[in-house]
């Protein structure tokens, strides 16, 4: 007998029928002797439904407000499952975040948990009864309601799992797990048993919208086991924890991409200190994001240098690093929103020497010239023409067979 | 410098254009100085689409997640008025019944509010704000949330008025005021001015639905002066308030009518004691409420006795009194489900003798025949076939001069 803690999504508590569905998931874990705390979003559709209503009021609606409205979107859902797991035969009990005391910060729409009180849960698990709490949202110490920001509910079900000390949060999504790559991309790319934190924090990073990064952070953090789920078919999803021992066989775990990429490179860059953040500075200033930053060795007193930012932040950034780089005497700002990024991620790549050269080999027998390059220790990123990303993505699955089964 | 409650009701915050409009309302009440505590409904129909969706699932939901359930209306348009306020340059902070401290006893759909803690509302308005409270919401001792039942908004205003000891509690609804009688049937009826707790009563269970009935009774047992306004006309609508020197003046302040009524009538009824216990015993036990009760001094040893229930009650409640009937060894049951009941309200009718003898004979003059009558301290009721209806009313009215204003 474990404890267990299941997060639903939208998609998965779309309609009356889906939140009955559900129900009946959430019985059958009941039945196999597991303690079941669900935490569930709001049916799909409805924050953005209550989002159109405050915008039609004013596009920047009071923050406090606007948390009193979309919170209403999870309670809708927690008493419709409590209802449907009793008609069911379940006995069940729903909580807000204020209800189940979830304190946060006072950072309206993006709150932070600090604490739950996990009495009232046990109470009811002890009882015998399902609990169902409204995912996303909290209070803050004034008794104000908040709300985590986007996607929060995954948040609320892995703090919720750590707070309960439980043996497994899993995540009920659309998909059935963590693949290598995209199928949609590469057909042969494979589902993953296991995955590391670490792992999925660089391919959740890079577009796989799997998990809230948030809360993959949290789980690594708290060491809460997290399951990745579908919950429209059977199968036992992608696990997600602590690296183990048998996890040292795979060498990569996947190839993650990310679509979105523009490239800004500013060349002649006098060779002093303080020339990262003369560009850089006012980049960060403006709320761009930036990604990769790349600069070599100087030559003749100056440098080059390149960074990536998100494609929708393209023109806005070459506008910025142009009054820049006219102030600091640099000779060119060029720029690239034709490229894509592909990573290659893995813990195994700590232990293993020679996996860059071999991605390298791989990319060149193919005749895709890289543009940039970038590691941290689980991961090693390229910057390619937006032109490769399919070819290169199916190049480095094949190249490290990860369509198949890594050998214990 | 006033403290004033006003309660808008779903009609009024039906749409975002609405919800706006009350904002500008209620900063209209804050430029003349007054201090203002607004209660609101949930949007009209957004109750329904809740229920709808309990309902889908099943037709007896669990009490306490329906009230999960159908309090998120209310958290919806505290967050939208407040939205809407803050926009037009107006402080304003949200509350649920939850927040506010809203004690109510723990029966869910129906619960009865205890207690409400004014401390936050009063530091509110002390700040200039206007506090916006979701109405027809409470939590019990434990927590839970519960509801009021239906039109429970107009109570939480009148509460929320008692407890800050407010100058007046105003609802607004989409009807001006309170009508000698139904302007639909008599084109001529007049808006009262003011209209006591006790005649207000007298015509709101008579099916002039401007007010909850609860709402009055609890204004009257608290002194609470009650308005009844338009959301959507300028006007100064009906007062409702305690009985006063200058009200002597209004021998009769209108004309009530029921059109969904029943008669029963048991015949030959040995006449001894518990006959009416007997009847009525098993019909209350069937959850039916019974209105006027007639029995008139026995004749050679046995009685008639003459009840009315609503319409929609008829059939079952002819079935179960026909059973008693055999019992008793009374001589026939008989019924007309095609009857209605006019009603004269008035305080004024208790120092004044007449009343019922002037009623009669109009009537009489029009041909009307009287079925049964029932009188209370400032109410005279008769049952006529339902044809008489309009001709009643309107002959009432006229004979009473109910058209013109009392001259004080």
């Amino acid at each position: 007998m474990a404890l267990i803690v299941q997060k639903y999504g939208g998609t998965s508590v779309g309609s009356i029928e889906r939140i009955e569905n559900v129900a009946r998931k959430v019985i059958g874990y009941r039945e196999q002797g597991h303690d079941v705390v669900v935490v569930v979003s709001a049916m799909s559709g409805e924050t953005d439904r209550l989002i159109g209503l405050a915008n039609a009021i004013s596009p920047r609606a009071n923050p406090r407000e606007l948390d009193v409205l979309i919170s209403t979107g999870e309670q809708v859902t927690i008493a419709l499952l409590c209802m449907a797991l009793i008609k069911l035969g379940q006995p069940a009990k729903s909580y807000t975040g204020a209800q189940v005391s979830i304190h946060t910060d006072s950072a309206f729409n993006k709150a932070r948990i600090e604490s739950i009180d996990d009495a009232r849960i046990r109470a009811d698990l002890a009882a015998g009864r399902v609990v169902v709490v409204a995912g996303f949202q909290g209070i803050d110490a004034d008794g104000n309601i908040t709300t985590l920001g986007r996607g929060g509910s995954d948040t609320t079900g892995v703090a919720l799992a750590a707070a309960l000390k439980a043996d497994e949060c899993q995540i009920f999504t659309d998909v059935d797990g963590v693949y290598t790559t995209d199928p949609r991309i590469e057909p042969r790319a494979r589902r993953l048993d296991r995955i590391t934190f670490e792992e999925m924090l660089e391919m959740a990073s890079l577009g796989s919208k799997v998990l809230q990064i948030r809360s993959v952070e949290f789980a690594g953090k708290y060491n809460v086991p997290l399951r990745v789920l579908s919950s429209f078919q059977e199968g036992n999803g992608t696990l997600i924890s602590l690296e183990e021992e048998n996890m040292e066989a795979a060498l990569i775990s996947g190839i993650a991409f990310s679509k979105a990429e523009a490239q800004i490179t500013v060349t002649g860059v006098p060779d002093r200190p303080g020339i990262a953040f003369g560009i850089l500075g006012a980049v960060s200033d403006a709320n761009i994001e930036v990604d990769m930053i790349v600069q070599n060795i100087g030559r003749d007193g100056t440098t080059d240098f390149t960074f990536t930012v998100l494609r929708t932040d393209y023109e806005r950034t070459l506008e910025i690093v142009k009054r820049q780089a006219t102030d600091l005497g640099a000779r060119e700002v060029k720029g690239d929103n034709k490229i894509v990024k592909i990573s290659l991620v893995g813990v195994g790549m700590r232990s293993h020497a020679g996996i860059a050269s071999k991605m390298f080999q791989a990319l060149a027998n193919e005749g895709i010239n890289i543009r940039m390059i970038s590691t941290s220790e689980i991961k090693i990123s390229v910057v390619v023409d937006e032109k490769y990303l399919e070819l290169g993505v199916r190049t480095l699955h094949d190249a490290f067979e990860l369509d198949q089964a890594p050998s214990v």
